[in-house]
């Protein structure tokens, strides 16, 4: 198959010409098709957030999307370099837990890279965005590998890194975690709406500051009041109205807050 | 008309997702040309930072682009979402004053997106970039979609928002605003160069202190001097050689300086 | 030759549409390729950070690869414009020193680009990179204008800015200097690992502070130490091990570590 576009996610920023050069790697290889960057604003080798960020991209990606994902500290270390696919998508990444959305679904096929196997020099042991993972996923898109011919399968099970759950409080509800904060100051959730009980409402308290009931948007309160909703990609959201939840409740990454079941308690 | 070029206007900020799945979404909606950033650095929510800067980029855009511009507080309620077409130019965005430059040219025409009626899902009310604007501009620019089959006229008038006019002073001469700084410093006013007077000098003051005449660029004045010249958008803009006009002088966004006619104090 | 690939380095940032309107000129001259962007992080002004990058940067490139460089705080000034080729790659930039690692190729062919035989409109001082270097690569890159062809031989010699060489120790040893900091907190310094002593090790000292030898990963040492290895550039780099080098040891730009060759002192 050829003309997939291909994705990047990373935590390299883009004040670097690191990115810059995984693009340029992946049209070395013969890549002439379209190249999104999904986010390089992963905080330097969070690989938590990564495995949100691609959980959360990964329903909206178009058929076919290849994804070169590298959050990557152990990088030059013993840690695999893989590649999957999954759903008809193909994804590259470091043996660390960042795949784990994908390494997750039923369909998945898995292959540790082999880079000497593929004609890779590996130049560097600091940049396998550029010397592995870029050139892989390139390859990928423009046809001229397959997942399956990208090297053995893995000699261990590939690390799978879940994002916590919500923990059962002693005095009934549910304690929440803060995953991310995005850059409107929104603080996201580890619970999606489908996992909301059916038959009643939830209220949401911070500390012992109430935030009410699950809102639909952000003008459903009055300007500078915190609002929970069900963000864009599913997921129980905080936010202020005009500012910024992480910022002014506070609600930065790790925060918690408690979801009751209104009327009883729990 | 296919193969139109596709650029993308946002309050997303680069450290999201967001910007790369509205490009994900364009691609899912078979858009097969160029997509470019203009900018997604708008401050959160500030939607005459964005009618300034999609002023400025206008004159520069090639034939046939089709713009998706994005700075939406109001999502997910009441305000409608448009598209225009004006110059050979498609536009889509939300009913809030961010088209105004476009809604003020005369061959314009203005409809309201019907989603229900192009098909279109609403998962989310919160990321209409993603779920209704980029993928009624991708259809536009892939040829699929006119912009007068989006939707009805409007049943209102659009939403205008026009950038603060000069202010006659007391004393004479006119009180011009810094309308935005960039990421230099530089500070941008509301006056257009074909605004000054045709006769006469002018000059420039920041409450006591004198900024000179008008000056061509940077290298009219020594290192670390403030000059006042007309910049590459035909904006009167404020800088300091060398350094950042913003910080030094200082000229934040909505600040003020004072401009005179040359030798008679008005 | 058509269909080569156009990327662009710049000090424009990405919080204002300046890499945008770029991209729209180069689109508006009929370029229709695939544009990448290197980084536009480089700090304003910042000479010397650019001559750094595009030395990076360029053994990386792909084939034919066309670089529309812009760093250039003289702009509208005396300063002429340069196009130039060099190891099947063309390049335009100010000439101010920002294309010296292209111009100290031996078979780099250099061209003073001439905007009034060419066609082109000055419409602003300030922003050459949408009025002059975007439209001249777009050009050359889609194969309708070659280097040879946008002007005559420059009227003097370019001007060429070298990057600071190590110095040699009172005590022994070099003193190398950080060039600048990468969005890690790696410090990268003025030596490069093909210069380092064949038969003997080196040691790194930061004032009286051992950095150690030369690892070849971050997970050489312990997580939160010091290391110092080659960069995936080829210089000599100083981390801290999921930490900033730069922030906590501290290693601005412009600070120094002193190399010694192991066991001598010297």
């Amino acid at each position: 198959m050829s003309g997939r576009h291909l994705f990047f996610l990373s935590d390299f920023g883009l004040g670097d010409p690191y990115v810059g050069l995984m693009k340029a790697r992946a049209l070395a290889e013969g890549f002439g098709g379209t190249m999104v960057d999904l986010s390089h604003g992963i905080p330097p080798g969070d690989v938590p957030r990564g495995v949100a960020m691609l959980e959360d991209c990964l329903p909206w990606l178009p058929a076919g999307a290849v994804v070169c994902a590298v959050v990557d500290p152990g990088v030059g270390g013993a840690r695999a370099a893989l590649a999957a696919r999954a759903g008809g998508m193909a994804f590259v990444g470091p043996d660390n837990g960042l795949l784990t959305p994908v390494l997750r679904q039923a369909d998945c096929t898995v292959r540790a890279i082999d880079p000497e196997r593929l004609g890779l020099p590996m130049p560097s042991a600091t940049f396998h965005g550029r010397d592995v993972f870029a050139p892989i996923a390139a390859r990928i898109a423009a046809g001229l590998l397959s997942v399956d011919d990208t090297g053995p399968a893995p000699s261990s099970e590939p690390v799978l890194l879940d994002l916590p759950l919500p923990v059962p409080c002693e005095g009934g509800g549910l304690e929440l975690t803060v995953l991310y904060v995005d850059g409107f100051g929104n603080a996201a959730l580890n619970l999606r709406s489908d996992a909301l009980p059916r038959n009643a409402g939830v209220e949401f308290h911070l500390g012992g500051r109430p935030l009410g009931s699950l809102q639909r948007t952000y003008g459903d309160v009055a300007p500078g009041q915190p609002l929970v909703y069900v963000n864009s990609f599913g997921r129980i959201e905080v936010a202020v109205r005009g500012g910024s939840a992480a910022r002014e409740l506070p609600l930065p990454p790790g925060a918690t807050i408690v979801m009751k079941t209104a009327g009883t308690g729990e």
